[in-house]
């Protein structure tokens, strides 16, 4: 057979596999693995090289308002040149649903955002913050049969959360089409409650974001969720879960039968609380939500990761500048940790430092790394086989990685929007040198080397709500 | 040392303790414990009999309107009436605030309802159905000062629940004045999201009550109640807790470090969700909230009762009568199960139930029936010692029993409101046949033979919020 | 490129991964996998098929003695014929150390028992009955080097059982050379106490070999053996788990950090301790150790398969005779159930009754199922990648399941040498249709083709005490 | 009546109730509970005081032999001396069978240790080391029907140590016989291990002690005890916890429905393993079994003192000279910690620590403090109501509490054996200022003044083994 594109000699790596092997691509798809594949218009060297599926990153939040005027430093475009930095091939963003907005009139204008500005695959999770019977009984269904199948409910940030019976209504909608709906577990009122008791004490300073962020909220709101979810009998995904108690919950709804997925991010891996209590408002850099904790919070994390309590890590990418007046530190965010818009970037330094900092220290081995940061999200959003393997017929989405390469973060070689990534000066061993999508090679060397030819992605059910195999 | 009366030779029990002794009573309270005290205007001979402190019932509903123009079948005299016969000194029933009514006036009327009618002393707990500012800030701390120190508010029933942010509010004044919360922990949205689902199955008849009502319905509320107590920092009670996975919810607080009492019922030890599936509408008989679950979560509360993961053993007490029009079996609830009124009667057999079946059967000691039906009662809810136990100084409320008294219950011998009883024809050994409130006999051998002189109790704060010794 | 054999056209599974490919065989290893293979020796079409990695059954007794002079009713000729019929490419048989014989008089023992006999693929795990200083300093050592690289031990069977001291001396040697054990956890002092008390109460029948060795008794050697694991600091497998509180041990120990691997086997997903209590002494056919419990214990038992606590599903194939008089029903066990030798024949039924009542009853996805039934076993016990899955350069070990296929099981089709089999007229969806082992047919459509060609597998050390990627 | 002694005016407190009252005494015992008694021989003023039952230790070690030559540093006189200063009016302390030496025999030995020396009375444990079929068969059963109702087993310490086959024996006699047995749970084959890989390390400091005595062996036997226990279907009671996991593994017991007692002691509330690396080898003084954990440790201790995890609060005080060539430093303990005895002194401290740490610091309330120092010691050891309560018919033990006493602890006012106390410079509130014995002042003022009249005490059943009231 004649190959587009043959990889020579690398180590593929799955899920479940690693072996030496040529991978023949043709059409932008994989065709063969074999050893000794010749006939190529293109032969890349991966001799000493890992060559892993794409990175897919299924949480991050791109050209999204933020409220109070306030904008996310990457739209679509460097947005996905940073995932490719990072070796990602795939992202899935958010389309949010603005109030008495449609949700079709919201896809508009989130594929208008997108539209030849991808850098690699892109697909939506649709944000529902209004969800009225039109939108649940009518949009929703006859979206997700056009490949919109997963939704994403807010329990937390007024204007965003949802009420428990909007929630259930919401769960009931995903049980009678298949859609899969991620969560974001904190208790609003709880917040609320804890910011006014800080108000009173004088509190304003970003490190008290944390302090109004307690484990507690967050394990309620979890706990809660995974209720509605049991009592309207339906798969669900609790999203960047911080902590050994929220963990905790998640293994109690699986010994009760239900079948939840759960996700961690770096920042639960590498920050803690106290990063929020730098000098003057640095801390304000690692002001997202939830809050990183503390070490024996890290601890539980990675263990989750190991163990298999999570089956996603995403970087939860949110951007912002902290030097631009509308942006992290704008003027009512100087005077009070509420105003700071909750989010850090992260697209690019996902898959190094879970590379680095899991696979290279022996905490998890390479075909985990492979589960957790592209297969499993194919998988549960109902990309895959298309996506997030290395197996016939699936996508030629292909990182190499170097793994004796050893680096310095820096925020400048990310090539995000933000002015500043929280991981600067992290030393890292391992790195992905070249990123193919769909069989072309869209970044070498931490150079994107093509035009901008991302795809939109329409996606099945997911592998949590149907049958196996 | 002249007594108004002597108690001669009865086995003398508390909470910790149980030996022989006579007791001395002059102006209504225990001043002596010692053998063969002679000097006396009236000797009450209880030789064979165990002499204990008055049953004190803190979680009694008397006279409260039930919505849709539906009345409960007992008000504060035949209430407090069934009290007495059940071996009860003491009641604690529920001022319930109607919306837009502040608290002041809602006392007002339930001290008019109660003036005059209590065979037993009586107290209110303040349901708090609209926390509004005036409230919570004006209301709630003079009230408290004032010696109305507990609180109730519930998280289902359309027109009662509240919401998070104001359960928050609520506790957070607790937490100021050093009130106990009471908490019925069913998450009401979910209920009703599946009674949308009964109803477009086409399922109305009693037994469906149960099944729109399931555990984990009230785990949910359990955990999310105990979590905004934990971030409020005060303690609650978590009334009527009918299963094993509630009380985890308490177990796991209390790991945490919460302080937290428990308290469940004669239901949720002897009936179960398959009463309500009794031929034609019997089964409505036994419709309450939570329902009555199954066998293992029987169990679990016995368990629960033994290891003292429940404190209080209480009625629940909510009357209504099955053939009146405007009871349990109005039109409305022929049709739909929502519309039954929700309560069963109890008060008369809550303590002859415990005595038979956990006592006589070898499941608790005496000391422990003592503790749940009474010591704990009065510590928890700020009348101890005054109430609660037979010590030196306190009321002379004592309730003599038989142990080896057989009976067979019968809703007449109950001389409630109700016209019947869920425990009809129930075996019991055990009973109270003669009952002192302040030192005067109210009940002797099943009848009443005193006028109604029973005094409202004013209360200090919970032994929970206070330091100890 | 020329091939020997080429697999046309079938759904390549492994334990991630599903997709339409040929696959190319040469020199008994697979050499490529890709669409459309033309140029081979032989070409067998897959269509419609299942193309599995061939099943490892890292548990299976054959030919051992058993005690009494009792005999195991399967040599390695018959064991390996009936493990290639239920679609096994390889098993992993044990090696007995004998009181007083050395590690190495028993493997020239098993080797020649195998020699020459074996119809698939075969290694030996050793096990430690006799664990003297020179057995663990010297003898021990030497062999994982050689390939010998897991061992087994008892805490129950009088004879076979190892006191605390004698298993952390062994695991201290597992700790230091990286061999990886395998621990059979009952505690048989309690069930020595357990067959005393039946004894006086005369309780003899077959039903009481389950009454003897009850949950506690098996909870307790899980988790000591955990602890002592723990202590020594050295990953262990906890072999035939049968119930929810030994998974609970496992999965305490995972959270303390701990690296463990669990297995659970057919019996205990299939039967129950009723079926021990069969007419006349026809439970004798179900005495195994553990013993099966109950409907929870098998519905456990599922989930710890679906969640991950198990890793492996193995037989513990130990077939015995019911008819012949040194075997399942010799005179001794007819009187009393301590006699009766324990194990129940299952080499040949694991696969077909995983792939009926888990893959096509939705329970676990294909996916799972060649994790638990081949891929973890290559992994955990050093075979990997040799053996356990398909990809380049891994052994062409390859069973092709027509999963339409309808049978009801029987005991002759099993081709083993015990004459009954637990599950005779078990109905069971799916069925292992051709078998090759390095590139070679050896079993097609129910009958053996070739002569036993199998070879011994030297083996690496653990992925569970090695380094990852 | 006319009364020997009356105490006047303090406050007398029980495991459930606190209330000013007199204390009227005749012939040694409690008669009368009134304001207001006159007529007496003797008149104690114990306004502002508290009046408690005397405290009960039951776990004390005098005049044992330790091995190696080693002796105690307290003999009957000197430690019930030091008892008594601390406020306690019995303790139990250990009858200790040698090998080959009948219970009787031992009996004998130290009823002539006893005799004539106790300051308070006293009663024995039986330690059961040599479990023949003669002393379970024989001698024990007419020992327990004898009054000595309660046994003691080792899991630990060479010599002494029990298999679970002996264990299991031991438990079974107690379940004939209605003795309970108390448990020492540590592992001795994993402390051996440990101790083993520790010299093979060059570790000999005292320090080593505690990291060869880890958690990990401590709750391995605590667990494998409680299923021994479960599994024989007999109550037992688990000495000195020290530590979180093994407390989990009672409340576990507990969930299965086993009758379990708790106990723990001062030095997991207050010391540390830092304790034992003092300069030089001060750390030394601090070794006993299981060693003390650290702070977390304690905090699940207090925790468990608070909700009724533990029982029982104890000393197990086990004292030795320091500078005495044949005590604590002996030349081999100077050379390996492995010589060091085990234990520590405490008798005299238990009561003031728990009052001062445990009471005013708010931790615990005064009626819990009585429960878990006195009053559960005798109902679980039987020789409740005569010993552990105020109460009609009682023995008239009765400590004198002072609670706004200030003082330092120093070695000195201890007045036992031992040349130092853990404890010294601890600055305490509260103390008991006197103490009756049967009604006779034993110890005033921190002296004692009156001769050595202690009774030993003859036991009826345990509450734990028998049916309530």
């Amino acid at each position: 057979m004649h190959f587009d594109t043959v990889i020579r000699n690398g180590t593929v790596v799955t899920a479940s596999d690693s072996f030496v092997s040529d991978v023949g691509i043709k059409d932008g798809r994989i065709v063969a693995l074999a050893t000794d594949l010749r006939d190529a218009d293109e032969v890349i060297d991966a001799t000493g090289l890992f060559v892993l599926p794409g990175g897919i990153d299924s949480h991050v939040h791109l050209d999204q308002p933020s409220g109070e005027g306030i904008v996310m430093a990457d739209d679509f475009d460097s947005g996905t040149r940073s995932a490719a930095i990072g070796g990602n091939s795939s992202v899935l963003a958010f389309c949010m649903q603005e109030k008495g907005q449609s949700l079709r009139e919201a896809l508009k204008v989130y594929h208008g955002k997108a539209e030849g500005k991808c850098h690699i695959d892109v697909s939506f999770h649709l944000v529902v913050t209004d969800p009225t019977v039109e939108v649940l009984g009518q949009e929703l269904p006859a979206l997700v049969e056009a490949g919109y199948t997963s939704l994403k409910v807010f329990m937390t940030y007024e204007g965003l959360r949802l009420r428990d019976d909007e929630i259930l209504a919401t769960l009931d909608t995903a049980r009678r089409t298949g859609a899969l709906v991620m969560v974001h577990c904190e208790n609003e009122d709880a917040i609320r409650y804890l910011i006014g008791r800080h108000e009173e004490e004088g509190k304003f300073a970003p490190k008290y974001h944390a302090t109004t962020r307690p484990v507690a909220a967050e394990r309620e709101a979890t706990h809660r969720a995974l209720s509605l979810a049991e009592i309207v009998d339906v798969p669900i995904v609790i999203v960047h879960v911080s902590n050994r108690e929220a963990m905790e919950e998640i293994r109690r709804a699986r010994q009760r039968g239900q079948k939840i997925a759960g996700e961690t991010c770096p920042q639960y891996l590498m920050l803690t609380a106290d990063d929020l209590d730098l000098e003057g408002l640095d801390g304000a850099k690692f002001v997202c939500s939830p809050p990183p904790r503390d070490k024996p919070s890290q601890d539980a994390c990675w263990e989750g990761l190991e163990q298999g309590v999570f089956d996603l890590f995403s970087s939860d990418h949110c951007p912002f500048r902290f030097d631009d007046p509308e942006g992290k530190l704008n003027e009512k965010g100087k005077r009070h940790f509420r105003w700071i818009p909750n989010g850090i970037p992260g697209v690019a330094t996902r898959l190094p430092i879970l590379f680095s900092e899991g696979v290279m220290k022996g905490r998890i081995n390479i075909n985990r790394f492979v589960a957790v940061t592209s297969t499993n999200h194919a998988k549960l959003y109902g990309m895959y086989p298309q996506k997030g393997t290395i197996a016939i017929g699936s996508d030629a989405d292909i990182a190499l990685w170097d793994p004796r390469k050893q680096l310095t973060l820096t925020n400048e070689m990310l090539q995000h929007g933000a002015d500043y990534t929280p991981y600067e000066g992290l030393a890292v061993t391992g790195w992905p040198v070249r990123l193919l999508v769909r069989g072309k090679t869209v970044m070498d060397q931490g150079s994107i080397v093509r035009a901008a030819e991302g795809r939109y992605l329409s996606r099945k059910r997911s592998a949590l709500s149907t049958a196996p195999a």
